[in-house]
């Protein structure tokens, strides 16, 4: 059967994780290799799936008071210098520009890993007075950072973001725009890729190169592993100082603007294969799915059915639902395969006798379940099993997240747990680096971030031994 | 008067029309200088206008049945020396990757001037049989040329596009295809930025290098210089052959695809402006106005006034009006001026006496024109303006082209024809490289297109006298 053959294509799941990943990558045409390393070609299915994302996302930026611009992707040596710590931080990972044409450049280039540098740049331009504040700026683009190990949408060279990038007239603005934008994050990653999240701040290993504060929103993979989602920084008036950012104030004082900058990236796409994907392929979520539901005519050839099947996909699409009919020569079997395999969350199924009933079958991808519907308001019940699906996947990967989410009170637990059973420790933290370190060196395990909702776990750093009031999770992370 | 300085705030258009467009980039906020020569960057008001571009375009393209992909930025040097015309046309203008953080490349790799060997790469990859054909792909990304003269939106380093690639079984479909992307560019310029065009071939001097034909679609600017605002290219199997891009036919016979790529680009902008803009700054035709309408409450503190003006923000906003109400401290005249630079289509003014009568003044940005509205139907009188402001800024377009268009049947005449009165001149030409060339170290003047509309002027070549079939559009061009 056509349909066997497909599925027996991929990797099992739990037989190979990272083979199994690379074959949806493939399998459902979401990316192709190019010939540079760490560069993919986004194909059609996976670009698709970015651009509601960017809808979703962008919507929640404007709707929030932000607009979007758009920056050079080069920055010259010497502005990416200007801020220390960011530059420590990004020289060794980025691509150099040194010739245009056949001439040499007198300064070399660098490809914008990200662009606080050129945003300074810009706000030291045209921030003149409190008049012209806050600035809460917004860009789509690809950014370029060049990494040993890649691996498609998770860790690529080149991969597509957005990067917000706000200047505020006082420190409480810009806390709160930090804050603000890493519940838009969550907002996203939970209400509209099913994708439940643990927030919180990262420790100052972990933060960003020039930051004052990094937050972030962390999710939990099918395997175990965590995966940052979205990071959201604050920078007090650090870059402010170094790019001479200033305006008058209503006082008439000359001041520091304190910015923040945020992103999110394609990495969300890796994130939706490994927390909703099984062994027949992708699983979409609906709000993000660039086919919700396909329509596969059976026993085409029969009179009426195709007809019908025509009519009830102008009924879906007219209800504002992303659906096809897919009426090519293929066998209902091969059909069926490769829209699971593609993950569109709703199939619905027409024959003959189907039509005489006045009935169509609707199998939903997230759970393989069939149910008859009747063609009488089918667009409305097909609306309703969308809403379901997304809940039902958020609450599955909900469930996983607190099942695979463990305690550990000392290190020999911590590496037992994390070796034996992969996902998210919670454990108290002294708040020494040298324990973090250690930590990682012992066990692969990083601080994933120091969760807002904290929890009493014990009185003393799991590592040291020290007392410790903070807790952290903890995990094995993409 | 605020009014006034604002205005004479920027250079006369028929003064000095350089520094008119760069008073306009500037006053209207459209795009800033990096420190990056020929680099700019998109200020919100630039880029939102780009976004409705966009918008217009892209479903343009999906309604014809194209997908959008998103190809790698780089492309490595052997990749990009397949094609022995592209690479000979491409490669004195390209910026070169040669580190990757402290690691030298043992591979150049070029920023994409363009994305045809990119494209060709990846669909060598995945075309193997008829039923993977048409490839009907686009992408919308920043491309990079190193150019020695430059000028915001006209001729930048880095700038905005999208670039249509297309692959198909048959020589006729590739035509076909060419030709129906370039009728959809000209729909855009016409009746989106109410920008006229000639439609026609470029001659072979000055197609795209690698193309077998390149169409082009050329707007006449307020100064009497073309604009070449959109290109279409048919690049028969050329490419297919250099790539190895073949496909088994429905006979099982191995075929080379034949294929296309079209383009526009934030130059559209520029086009924007030289072809509406006056003293007072830009004209924005409606539908890619990021503010279609501004509410400017005259005498805002009086009892009532911000109050209906809030009301009637809310009824064109629901009718799908992108409107904003000024109601900052600024006086009027100021209000006046700032959005008449950023060339809002309609202001509509409310005072104490208009809501006493019911009434609005209403001022159309293209004519300076106004008229008192009643306050019922409001919203459907401000759509209906917007269409004649649309209708009447084409229309008025279009005159000025048809004036500007001149004739010429010999050097002379040509010579002062555009010296004098510059604009479009049709003459005839043989058809020789030698001619053209003559054209344009004489005049400055080079062949626009082969327009598809041929007209007799004479029986010889404007140049060399020698007999004459072909008539072409000469212009002084950006």
């Amino acid at each position: 059967m056509a349909n066997e053959k497909n599925v027996t294509a991929i990797t099992a799941r739990d037989a190979d994780f990272a083979q199994w990943y690379t074959d949806i990558v493939k399998k459902a045409e979401l990316a192709d290799y190019s010939s540079v390393r760490g560069c993919i070609v986004f194909q059609p299915y996976g670009y698709a799936i970015w651009e509601l994302i960017q809808k979703a996302a962008d919507k929640r930026f404007k709707d929030t008071g932000h607009v979007n611009v758009c920056m050079p992707m080069f920055i010259p040596e010497s502005l990416l210098q200007k801020e220390k710590d960011h530059i420590a931080g990004f020289a060794p990972e980025v691509a150099w520009v040194t010739h245009g044409g056949d001439e040499k450049l007198t300064e070399r280039l660098c490809v914008r890993p990200t662009s606080e540098t050129l945003f300074c740049e810009h706000y030291a331009n045209v921030i003149q007075s409190w008049r012209d504040l806050p600035k809460l700026y917004n860009q789509w683009v690809s950014v370029v950072r060049w990494e040993k190990t890649t691996r498609p949408f998770l860790r690529n060279v080149e991969f597509l973001w957005q990067e917000g990038h706000t200047a505020h007239a006082t420190a409480e603005e810009a806390s709160e725009e930090t804050l603000s934008m890493l519940d838009v994050y969550a907002d996203i990653a939970e209400n509209v890729l099913a994708m439940p999240v643990i927030k919180g701040q990262k420790t100052t290993r972990e933060k960003f190169a020039g930051a004052k504060a990094t937050y972030g929103i962390e999710c939990l993979m099918h395997d175990g592993k965590a995966l940052q989602a979205g990071t959201s920084h604050n920078f007090g008036d650090g870059f402010a100082r170094a790019f001479g950012i200033q305006f008058t104030d209503r006082n008439n004082q000359l001041q520091y603007v304190h910015q923040t900058s945020w992103g999110i990236s394609t990495r969300l796409i890796g994130g939706i294969i490994m927390s909703h994907g099984d062994d027949n392929g992708l699983v979409m979520p609906p709000d993000v799915a660039p086919v919700q539901a396909v329509i596969v005519p059976i026993a085409q050839e029969k009179a009426g059915v195709l007809d019908k099947a025509r009519e009830i996909k102008g009924l879906l699409a007219d209800a504002g639902i992303r659906v096809n009919l897919d009426d090519s020569d293929k066998s209902s079997g091969w059909k069926f395969a490769e829209h699971e395999m593609r993950g569109v969350p709703v199939r619905l199924e027409l024959g003959p006798r189907d039509l005489a009933n006045s009935q169509a079958v609707l199998a939903r991808r997230d759970t393989g379940e069939k149910v008859t519907a009747g063609l009488d308001n089918i667009a409305q019940t097909v609306l309703e099993l969308l809403a379901d699906i997304k809940k039902s996947m958020y609450e599955r990967a909900l469930a996983r997240m607190n099942e695979k989410t463990y305690k550990a009170t000392n290190m020999d637990e911590f590496e037992k747990t994390i070796n034996e059973t992969p996902g998210f420790i919670k454990a108290m933290w002294c708040g020494d680096d040298a324990c973090e370190e250690a930590i990682k060196e012992r066990t692969a395990a990083t601080s994933r971030c120091i969760p807002f909702e904290q929890e009493h776990i014990a009185d003393t750093c799991v590592c040291c031994g020290k007392k410790a009031d903070t807790m952290v999770y903890w995990a094995k992370a993409y």
